[in-house]
């Protein structure tokens, strides 16, 4: 179904699910395209729209329930299909995102984490076991996972990128500043551009 | 001038000022809203609008200058502002930031860090002095930065984001997981949201 989904649409549905998320455990039952348009900064008719996409889910002038509108954006981002990852590179940020990153909350399990340094392999981290980069091939064949989170360095990132398209993962997570080139194949690529969010950040804040 | 332009408008400006830069580098001279619209995901008619908010940059049936809108969207994006940052919690994540991150490119010159361990205080990072949090009144007072980076644990994440704000920093680029409350004073937060991103990945991926 997503598949027909415009990719902006795609884009907007994790801030729609993380407000009705507060809203039902905030004990909100019912909310309304010009309230969650008005928290998020669209506009009414573009939640509307968006809502479409999948069918809509509201009734005209009652609004939405909460609760179903939750399960509904949950149920479309696939946030209990139990994607397995695995992640490649234990530096500062691959340990920053294993101690203190909820992947489970977002969809993915992690199965295990990669490194290629002597101190680091062999070891756990966050009850996952540290194996050698030169055994992925081994375990991804045997484990098959869906989702890589690359937190590599940048100059291994392509070779590591074409190694794990070629053996079948159908996502990468890309955290190096590297602009991933995965071919024909369908292997979705999700970058992490922390420069959009510091410019947006820039961009709004008043100088004197 | 940018206190006009809606937020939705300022977020997409970053993809923008990020694509027409690689075409200026790679020595292309002019670009139609229709191929920035394609390589983007939005209409033609949105790139139109978007760059009216600024008076727009483009000639009916020529297109834009690439060297003229990079400098258009740099100046709007305040990339040559010169901000000035502290960045708080040299843990993991911020050393991944401080040794990988290239703040300058994105409008922001760091001056300091700040932690609270023994064995990080008085060191340096990428040529930066880590401080200790204690001090951060006096320094803020003294070299007045424009932007804090928090990438300290969530627990003192508010606290932090308080003192912040009442020693007048301007923005605060949050990397906690906890939604900052920074009052009426006209303190600008901007969040990095892993989770939204992942979510995206996880929708976009095929499960057989």
């Amino acid at each position: 179904m997503t598949n027909k989904i415009p990719s902006a649409v795609i884009r907007r549905l994790p801030r729609y699910y993380r407000f009705v998320e507060a809203l039902c455990s905030r004990g909100v039952t019912r909310v309304s395209s010009r309230e969650l348009a008005a928290e998020l900064g669209f506009t009414a008719s573009q939640v509307r729209q968006d809502f479409s996409c999948f069918g809509g889910f509201g009734q005209q002038g009652y609004g939405y329930n909460t609760e179903s509108l939750r399960s509904n954006l949950s149920a479309i981002l696939k946030l209990q299909n139990g994607y397995r990852g695995v992640l490649i590179g234990v530096g500062n940020l691959g340990l920053a995102l294993l101690h203190n990153f909820d992947f489970a909350k977002s969809g993915l399990r992690l199965i295990a984490t990669f490194d290629v340094l002597p101190e680091k392999v062999g070891t756990s981290v966050s009850g996952l076991p540290v194996l050698h980069s030169d055994t992925l091939e081994d375990f991804c064949r045997e484990h098959k996972p869906d989702i890589a989170v690359l937190t590599c360095p940048s100059a291994v990132a392509q070779t590591l990128a074409q190694r794990l398209v070629d053996l079948g993962v159908a996502g990468l997570w890309n955290f190096t500043n590297i602009d991933l080139a995965v071919g024909e194949g369908g292997t979705v690529v999700e970058n992490v551009h922390f420069s959009d969010s510091l410019m947006t950040l820039c961009c709004r804040v008043p100088r004197e």
